[in-house]
């Protein structure tokens, strides 16, 4: 279901085909990003019951460090139903910014692969994870609710979800957007001109940029109007993405001189 | 019922009966000084689902401005047991955060003030307030609990979070602190010395100021120990700090030249 409301979207000036992430794929590399999240419990009167928690992935679960004090500890024990919202915050607008719902069954797990995952995300964790009356739990995510901002939302399938991996380019990609904006205009305004409908483009920045391609903003009569262009194959990592670009630059020279 | 566990907490250089604003009072500045938030709503067959929403307080009450076609709403619509977390994002270590989870009911309300109180605070929604896919629901408030980080925690009382008023110096807190740590480092060692057990304090920091006082932390011989200087009388607006700070100054040099 689309949420058709929220800022009106200016039609971009590619194809919707151009490669790009999947919802899995957006929404398991936003979850990984993230080292906090409120936690869905039930009360023994079956309220629900969201309470601020850390977490670390362990596989395609969320596992938690939780003292057996805590009031979601106690629901837990009671009930086993749980889920575990995860949001960013990068986006001005707070309704722009994407988050995931990740409903399932949360019990108490002693594996030390789970431990092991909580404290290479949290080691200040050490301090007390040996405390006796802390534990772990591991949600076992049945359901995944995706919201990526205005426009782009979905239930995602629980196979798809375990089978999706965090993008790599993703704690790379501040970095590369800024650069490109600081220091690469003129690359910009090159893969408009070549790769969008913007073929007389003069004002562009870089908004985004995953495994699979890049966003821009350019800067039309009409106001500024997203495009995405793909790399020629996908990245394995943040590394990779200067050679895919100064390669799409050559591309998008030789067309332009055309 | 206390944590006593998360990092250990160096003893205090002041006494713990300086005045300081109560649980209901922390909760209510906190609430306040937020605009989103994590709504925990039942689906269908029960689980715990939190989502994430914007919110504004009308009275003591969270007002939401939701779509019908959001799976809140069909949650809500199904069943309205509801809580609202709101968390701060002011420190680096997660779990010294405050937060607080409001529960209670959630109904439709088509009360003017209740819109009023939503759109002061989201001016932005003024977009698609009046869509006729989204309506305004308010969480009757019955239990809150509060956590204002390690060790500070409890359930505060529904009338007494009623009556509580949000800090009116929090607004201006972090400029306060910004300025005297840039530019009143000797006022802070007067206070240290003539106010707190640190009487040869020689570096000090200000951690926080509200309306009843504000927070010192004095480097020891054994580290970084808090302290809590109250004012004379509480202040009705940050703007009646600087005097407020000023007088103890006074008294705090008079006290030293003994």
């Amino acid at each position: 279901m689309t949420n058709t409301h929220g800022p009106s979207k200016e039609a971009p000036l590619t194809d919707d085909d151009v490669a790009a992430p999947n919802h899995a794929e957006r929404a398991r590399t936003l979850v990984d990003g993230e080292r906090t999240g409120a936690l869905g419990t039930l009360t023994d009167d079956g309220f629900p019951y969201p309470s601020y928690v850390t977490f670390a992935l362990h596989e395609a679960n969320p596992v938690f460090l939780v003292s057996t004090m805590a009031s979601h500890t106690q629901n837990l024990q009671g009930d086993g139903r749980a889920s575990l919202l995860v949001s960013e915050d990068v986006a001005d607008d707070p309704l722009a910014n994407g988050r995931v719902t990740l409903v399932g069954r949360c019990q108490p797990t002693t594996t030390t692969a789970a431990r092991e995952a909580f404290l290479a995300r949290h080691p200040e964790a050490g301090y007390y994870v040996d405390f006796k009356d802390f534990g772990f739990y591991e949600l076992t995510v049945e359901r995944i609710r995706y919201i990526g901002g205005y426009g782009r939302m979905s239930w995602v399938e629980a196979d798809d979800w375990r089978l999706a991996s965090p993008d790599p380019v993703a704690a790379g990609a501040k970095g590369i957007v800024d650069h490109m904006n600081e220091d690469h205009a003129d690359a910009l305004v090159a893969y408009a001109r070549a790769f969008t409908r913007a073929t007389a483009a003069e004002e562009v920045t870089m908004s985004g940029v995953d495994r699979h391609g890049f966003e821009l903003s350019v800067i039309t009569d009409r106001g500024p109007r997203p495009a995405r262009i793909a790399f020629d194959a996908p990245l394995e990592s943040a590394g990779e993405a200067r050679s895919a670009m100064v390669a799409l630059l050559k591309r998008a020279r030789a067309q332009l001189e055309e």
